[in-house]
C-alpha cells in the first residue's frame, strides 16, 4: 500500500522522495490536531468553524491553529469553505470515524502513543541500528532489563500502551478472528490479551465459546477499570504467563506476543502452551508477517524496525514461526494473510 | 502532489490514514540510512552487499542494519536479490542521485538538518500551536530574542542550516532563476544569499550579469570556506541587511527571507531595498506561495507550520506579498508558480 514505484521521473525532480522526507511533518500535524481536540470539536459542532473559533474553544493561538487546519485541508482530512474572506473548517467522514475520540472506531489512543512515545524513540534510530538494541533508556532516561517494565513504567504509560493495543484490534480484530473458522475451539485463552479488545472480537464471532484474557495483574486491573464494556462476556485471569502455570484450554491466542522476544524464549513459551493445551486444541499466532523475499509488506518491515527501537524482538517471515511451532510440538501449521496490518497463523497439538 | 483524495473506501479500512501515521517512521528510515552512510557505501560498491557486509563496513549491528535495509527495499529506494537464502542489497538511480553524499544533486545536507533539527522541533508542535510561537528554547534549551541567533547558535548548526539552504537551490534553483527573464538586470544582489547556491544558478543563467551574495560576516566566511566552487564567478559582501546600507543594484533577490519575519519588519526592509534600487530595477521574492483559498499547496502549508515552530514568520498567499511590495513602492507585480517547492514574484521600481 505505501510503496509506489520510484520511477525514472524522480530523476528529473524528486517529488516522491520529498514526500517521504515530509512524512514526519504530516504525521505530527494529524497527531497534534488529535492531541489538541480538533476532531472532537469539529464533530460536535453544528456548523463549520473559523480558525479563531477553534482556537478560542481549544485555548490555542489563532495563527498556529489556522496553519494546522490548513495542512489538514491540504491532506483532505478536513474541508474548508471561504465566506467573505474568512475560512471555515469542517470535518470529513473519515476524520469523524477514526480521529474523533468518541467514535467506536477511534484511533485516538493509537495516535497518542505514536506521537508521545514512538516518535521520540525513533529520533534515536541511528543509535538503535548501530547498537542493535532498543533506545528506551536514551529516549526516556530509565533503564530496565525487562522491556515490559519499561513499557509499563508508569500507570499513565501502561494506559497509553493498552490504548494502542485496543485501537489495533478495533480496526483489525474482526479480520483476525475470522481468518480461520475457530468455532470448534470451545475454550479460548488470549495470552497477554491486554485490554481485551481482541478477546471481545473472538467472543462476538464465536458466541458458543468461552474467551479468557490472561495478563499481568496490573494489566488486568487496568483493563477492567478503563476498557470494560457493559455487555462484556469475556473473562479475565491474572497471571504471568512466563512464570506461572497456564490454564487448560482448546485454543491459545498469542497476538503480538512472539514478536516481543528472542526465539529461544518464544519456543519455551510455546512448549509450555503445547503442554497445557487440550488434545485436538491449537494455538493462533497473530503478527505482521514479513515476506520471505525481503520485499515487504512495508508495514511489517516498519514494525520490525519499531521492535528494534522499543523491544527485544522483531517481525518474522512465516518460515520462522513454522520453525518455532514445529520445534514446540505443534503440527499442521496454516497461514492467512489478511492484506491489512496483521496476519494469522494457526497450528494444532 | 502529496494529497490524494481520502475516498469513501477509507471508511472500510483506513489504509491512507495509517500511511500518514507511519510517515514519521518512513522519514526516519531514510534519514538514518543517510546518516549512517548506507547510500554512499552502496554507490561505491562494485557489487550488491549483504546486511552483514554493510554492517561491518559501517560499524553497526547486523540485525538492525538488515531491518533498515529491508524498509528501504519496501519503499523502493533500494533493490534486493536473494542468493542461497542471503539477501544482497544494491542502490537505485534515485538513491545514487539524491541520497549519496558525493552526488552533485545530493540532498544529504537537507536530510541531516531535517533529521537532527526539524524532527525534534516538531515533537513540540502541540505547544507551538498553543502558544503561537517557535519552540527553539523548549527543544534545544537555549533562549534567544533573535531567531538567527538561535538557528546559528553554533558553527556546527550554522553549517547544517547552510547545507539545507544549499540543497534546496541545487534542486529548485534553476526553475527559480528562469521563472522570469532576468537578463536585463546587469547587477544582482542576493540579499541573505547564504551559501551562494541560488546566486550560482543566477550567474549560470545570466552570465552577462554580476551576482553578489550579501549576508552576515560569519555566514559569508562559512560560505567561502565550505561551499565555494573552483569556477565561482559570484561575489560575496559581508553585511547585516537590516542594520546596514544596501549596495546599489538593478535586482535584489530575497529568497526565503520575507517568510522569516513579521510583515511590518518586511515592509521596512522592502522600502530600504526600494530606496537603494536603480531606476528600472526590481526585486525578486522567492517563497513557497500558498493558494488564496486555503486548499494548498500542501508543501507550502507544511512549510508555514515549520516557520511557526522555528521562526517568527509564515508562508503567505500572493495577495500578501503584493500588498507588502505595493506598500514599499514597487509596481507591476508578477507571479510565477513553478509547480515545485518554491515560486517567484517579480516587482519593479
Amino acid at each position: 500500500m505505501m510503496a509506489e514505484h520510484l520511477s525514472q521521473s524522480e530523476l528529473d525532480y524528486p517529488f516522491k522522495l520529498l514526500e517521504y522526507f515530509n512524512g514526519f511533518r504530516v504525521s505530527k500535524v494529524i497527531f497534534s490536531a488529535c492531541e489538541l481536540g480538533v476532531f472532537d470539536l469539529l464533530l460536535h459542532s453544528q456548523k463549520p468553524l473559523s480558525a479563531a473559533e477553534v482556537a478560542l474553544e481549544l485555548s490555542t493561538s489563532e495563527d498556529g491553529m489556522e496553519r494546522l487546519l490548513d495542512v489538514l485541508v491540504g491532506i483532505e482530512i478536513l474541508e474548508v469553505e471561504l465566506t467573505e474572506g474568512t475560512a471555515y473548517y469542517s470535518s470529513t467522514d473519515v476524520a469523524n470515524l477514526y480521529l474523533a475520540k468518541a467514535s467506536p472506531k477511534s484511533l485516538h489512543d493509537m495516535i497518542i502513543y505514536q506521537s508521545q512515545t514512538i516518535y521520540p524513540l525513533w529520533n534515536n534510530m541511528v543509535d538503535a541500528v548501530r547498537e542493535g538494541k532498543n533506545q528506551n533508556e536514551k529516549t526516556f532516561g530509565f533503564s530496565s532489563e525487562d522491556i515490559f517494565s519499561a513499557i509499563y513504567r508508569s500507570e499513565e504509560e501502561m494506559l497509553k500502551f493498552m490504548g494502542l493495543m485496543n485501537c489495533t484490534w478495533v480496526i483489525d480484530g474482526h479480520d483476525i478472528v475470522t481468518a480461520f473458522d475457530l468455532s470448534s475451539f470451545k475454550s479460548i485463552v488470549d495470552v497477554g490479551g491486554c485490554s481485551g479488545a481482541l478477546a471481545r472480537e473472538l467472543a462476538k464471532a464465536y458466541p458458543a465459546s468461552t474467551v479468557t484474557v490472561l495478563d499481568l495483574p496490573k494489566v488486568v486491573q487496568t483493563a477492567q477499570k478503563h476498557f470494560s464494556q457493559s455487555d462484556d462476556t469475556i473473562q479475565f485471569l491474572e497471571g504471568d504467563f512466563f512464570e506461572e502455570d497456564l490454564p487448560a484450554a482448546d485454543l491459545y491466542v498469542l497476538a503480538r506476543i512472539i514478536h516481543d522476544w528472542k526465539e529461544e524464549k518464544c519456543v519455551t513459551l510455546l512448549k509450555k502452551i503445547h503442554a497445557a493445551c487440550q488434545p485436538g486444541g491449537g494455538v493462533l499466532l497473530v503478527e505482521a508477517l514479513l515476506f520471505e523475499n525481503h520485499r515487504g509488506p512495508i508495514m511489517a518491515q516498519i514494525f520490525s524496525l519499531n521492535m528494534l527501537v522499543q523491544t527485544e524482538g522483531k517481525e518474522l517471515p512465516p518460515s520462522r514461526y513454522t520453525h518455532m511451532l514445529t520445534a514446540s510440538g505443534f503440527t499442521d501449521v496454516q497461514l492467512c494473510r489478511t492484506g491489512k496490518s496483521y496476519d494469522a497463523i494457526l497450528a494444532f497439538k
